[in-house]
């Protein structure tokens, strides 16, 4: 069932749609990921076990993961079926994905994620860097458990690009640049292409046909652009506090995302206060954050920015066609329109 | 052709043995490496690429590659012929390599390595973390084209096993352990599984059988942990300036190795005082560390190391009997002197 929504209602008002149960499908299949994640894969010394404690422990969605397995139950014959190889797949997936959330900490001096401290507050940047690295050890003792070639690749460039697109963010702070097709590939490397990498690979561990493949790659690939677009304009609605992060902050750090950039390209005067807000960092200021989130509020930003988003999760739904219908199928369907009206 | 040496000339005098010399015969196959390196696998953007070529550009001796050739060589049959997956391999291993270094140097605020400044150093803590993230990244994609899950285990391991090494080395700073099992293993998890990993490794992808992929592994891990002990005899004796440590570096950040366990254990005056220094960090002044180095010379702290290193060396060195004689074979053999007497 798909729940068509207004640009009004999306992404900007509190969800009726709660993931949970949306993930019910998979509820047993996600606490098995959370036992190995929390168990040792490389190391079992009493302060590797405590430090990525502190990591897990703060749970986190593990959206990752449970597209993953849905993707793997829906295009699963018999339905529904896993292998042991998916879990491996799903816990490889939240491992990426974490590690490169606690190698951003350092990166952006971050104090607490999801309502912990960070590893590199709690001990120091040095410890945080490891951590990552043993991470993302761990995450390459799974790929190497699921002996499949293609999905080895796959999950190769997707560590690629996470760091590719984290180095190009970081060279790109106050550039005004207007590009839209590099806004979405930066979607793509930071975001994307890890959602992607988890739906496709799932399919392609069933033994899926090339058609079942790349309509499940599409899937992941598309939520993913939407979830970062939401992601972007959680930042100027404000809605982010849930995150942990201050309404602004992109536009703080001079990240100029799909909101700004909607009245940027307009070349007005609330276009030229913005830029020049951005031109000559006053954005970085409270008073200059505060200033430029009320131009792209009542510009039209936001709801520019909710258009923009609906279109890539139309492109999501669209690309579930390729599985037959099923209660899985459902869920990943139904996990779009969460993710239209998520807060956090 | 084994050199036989006294403990007085090695590890402490010049070297009579090139380095270059004994590579000779994987020259062009390292030739092909350094252009591996030089290319770029995951991204190919202007920054990216002037980013790598910083950090490979200082070169470096590319120790392990040439390991895993000589090793992929000895071991082939016929003698001497290697597959483009040789080539990937070393690349592979010399990226973890240069991926550790470039995460060591910001975890030791390190400004030059190779006498080239350190990413850190030159750009940011950030840009250095980044950087060596996508360096890993790099190599899983290598480790992807090998499409041989038992090498890929085996790498997947080793990287665990540095950070985890690394993390254990900066929770045992100042800690007056006289534990030596504890003392190998770190040296094992830091240095040797990685050599070991690419000896190893290399007989694999020959399809050697088990007596010999295990004898090669043993070479690489001997030779590995020989090559960690003379690291911290040169800490020692001063010949590290080469390496742009100043003498006694590893002792004023309180880390106890071979020289100073074997003073430490004798628990007679002269460990007292030793014990003191480092008990109080009086070490990590230059007054301290010159005092304490001045223990450890004195006290025989080097002549015990370098024999315990020699005991690895000759491990290495019988380990070879697996596979027949050839030029690969004198290299490998060869290169355990070229380690015992090298100053860099």
């Amino acid at each position: 069932m798909t729940i068509q929504q207004s640009p009004k209602s999306s992404a900007l008002a509190a969800s009726p749609l709660e993931l949970g149960d949306l993930l019910e499908p998979v509820k047993i299949e996600l606490e098995l990921v959370e036992e190995f994640l929390n168990s040792n894969l490389v190391d079992d010394s009493p302060f590797i076990v405590e430090l990525l404690g502190q990591v897990f422990k703060a749970g986190g969605k593990r959206l990752r993961p449970a597209l993953a397995l849905l993707s793997g139950k829906a295009s699963a014959t018999p339905k529904g079926e896993l292998s042991r190889l998916h879990i491996i797949q799903a816990v490889l997936t939240e491992l990426i994905h974490t590690a490169s959330l606690v190698h951003d900490d350092v990166i952006d001096n971050a104090s607490l994620r999801r309502g912990q401290e960070t590893v590199n507050r709690k001990w120091s940047d040095k410890l945080a860097v490891l951590t990552g690295d043993l991470l993302f050890a761990q995450a390459s003792v799974c790929l190497a458990r699921l002996m499949n070639p293609p999905v080895v690749g796959i999950y190769g460039q997707v560590l690629g690009d996470l760091c590719a697109g984290e180095i190009r963010q970081m060279r790109a702070q106050f550039v005004l640049s207007l590009d839209w097709d590099a806004y979405i590939q930066k979607s793509v490397w930071k975001t994307a292409s890890l959602f992607a990498a988890g739906t496709q690979s799932a399919a392609i561990l069933n033994r899926c046909n090339e058609t079942v493949v790349s309509g499940m790659k599409d899937y992941g690939m598309n939520l993913g652009i939407c979830f970062q677009i939401v992601d972007d304009l959680l930042d100027v609605t404000g809605q982010s506090l849930k995150l942990g992060k201050a309404a602004g902050s992109d536009l703080a750090q001079g990240l100029i995302t799909a909101p700004a950039m909607y009245i940027l390209e307009r070349r007005d005067e609330k276009s030229a206060k913005l830029e020049q807000l951005i031109r000559t960092r006053a954005v970085s200021t409270n008073e200059g954050t505060e200033e430029a989130l009320d131009i792209i509020r009542s510009g039209g930003g936001i709801e520019q920015t909710v258009a923009l988003a609906q279109r890539y999760a139309e492109q999501a739904r669209n690309a579930l066609s390729v599985i037959p219908p099923s209660e899985y199928r459902d869920s990943l369907d139904q996990i779009v329109d969460w993710l239209l009206t998520r807060t956090n």
